[in-house]
């Protein structure tokens, strides 16, 4: 546990809780480690049947003023956002008040990119006296480690491949551009700017159906690396099973992700499913997949 | 015209032609600096209609041994490519013999990406006495000119679009990543790799349709640059009336390329279209819109 994960242990954490299972795994592992939660579930996003097992509230995106206010009468003052937001229109957000008068800087924000986005809203809530932590700082068993992590190695070509992606990851990374690229011989076939890696996973797979990508079937990976200027804390890069099963339907030798700075959701099913279909899962070094 | 052009401008020019009106707008413009033209139509890609108005052989991908016979019974020398062709299937291609005996080193040019591809193609040409001249060199008519060709005007913020596309380009390009990207308020959109500029702009109208474009309508540009390393004979961007339609169905706010480095066919057509459609093409100069 980080230091400063330590220093507040004595206040319950609070969960800003999206989609998924991710926010379910940090808080047991909270919990495990003697920590408080309440869960901040993020209506039409979190799990209601999961989050029902856990103190928690409800609240909708847009409504600060109401989460500062039970934040501070839960008494947190550590705060985690984890798990999938689906980004409304703009115009569907719902603002309160505190919200509405908070709106020149998250408008400021927003155009600039994902990376100002996430590092504003970030700075807001601790000018709010709160203190935003990474979920791997309070759980870090929800990283990948280094190393193949599956039963399926990686041979030289795939290496090749995952070095090539992370070279290019490295150069577009000051221009905001995505997390993830797909990589086949040395030859990138797809880059995420900002479709997502399932939408560039089912490219992929159709440029293989219709005959575009020479590549061999089985050869090519997919390789997601953190941006060099993200703000760690609340926008690592993710794997889970789904990530597995449309690297599969792309049909790419496998999925390589920097270690110590990717969250995987689900590990056990991801490397079942991984096996199943012969695809290798790596966490590898930036820089270098040797 | 080029040195190199102007020397051997008593024997007729070659010209492999692929589909599109290129072809023929590259023809005409040499008949017209009176040259001699020879068409060298690629089966299932070149507009049968249109080469039956000049001297030509029709071919097929694959037959570069009846493709070299025919160039030297025509006494042609000089040699270049132009028009789009649809990359078959390498198990559909009938290689002839000659084309056979060079497979390991087309093989070896395959492997590299593009711009490998393309100038190992253009290094077997040469090491058989052909010489691969650009189009621009016997056509610098169908080049974009600096400047806006259009009635549209580009706004501050399109310029800065603009040279923010320019400056990820030019990250990019040494990793062989694509020849253009969409940029909007800063913010790059989506990449092109292997799916071509059109799949690319059809996935920006798909984004703004499902609502995850936050960028107004109207706003947004397509920038297109060589890439640093590319052979600039035989694999320039092009624009045509089909990338217009494709922006203004994206709804961005136009279309920038780098002057003197663009093909640009039917220009008429190209300018009448964007005219209509409220939207700006321009020529830049690489590094700047400025």
């Amino acid at each position: 546990m980080s230091a400063a994960a330590a220093g507040a242990a004595d206040s319950p954490l609070a969960i800003i809780c999206g989609s998924g299972t991710l926010p379910f795994a940090v808080a047991d592992a909270a919990i495990k480690r003697g920590r408080k939660v309440v869960l901040f579930a993020v209506r039409g996003a979190a799990d209601a049947v999961r989050v029902a097992g856990y103190p928690h509230q409800w609240g909708a995106l847009g409504q600060f003023g109401r989460l500062q206010r039970l934040l501070r009468e839960a008494g947190c003052r550590d705060v985690v956002f984890i798990g999938g937001l689906v980004r409304p229109g703009f115009w569907q957000i719902r603002f309160d008040l505190k919200t509405l008068l908070l709106m020149p800087r998250i408008a400021r924000a927003f155009r600039g990119g994902d990376n100002h986005l996430l590092s504003g809203l970030a700075r807001i809530f601790e000018q709010h006296g709160f203190r935003l932590l990474g979920a791997h700082e309070v759980a870090p068993e929800i990283l990948v480690p280094e190393g193949v992590i599956g039963s399926v190695a990686m041979t030289e070509r795939d290496r090749s491949d995952v070095d090539a992606g992370l070279a290019y990851l490295r150069a577009a990374g000051p221009h905001d551009v995505g997390q993830a690229v797909v990589v086949s011989g040395g030859h990138v076939l797809a880059v995420e700017a900002i479709e997502g890696t399932d939408h560039m996973l089912a490219r992929v797979a159709e440029l293989r159906a219709s005959g575009r990508i020479r590549a061999p079937v089985g050869s090519g990976v997919l390789v997601k690396a953190p941006k060099p200027q993200q703000d760690r804390r609340f926008d690592l890069p993710s794997i889970g099973p789904q990530t597995v099963e449309e690297v599969a339907r792309a049909k790419l030798a496998g999925i390589a992700v920097v270690a110590g700075e990717t969250i995987i959701a689900e590990p056990q099913q991801v490397i079942a499913a991984a096996d199943d279909a012969g695809i290798f899962v790596a966490g590898v070094r930036t820089g270098s997949a040797r």
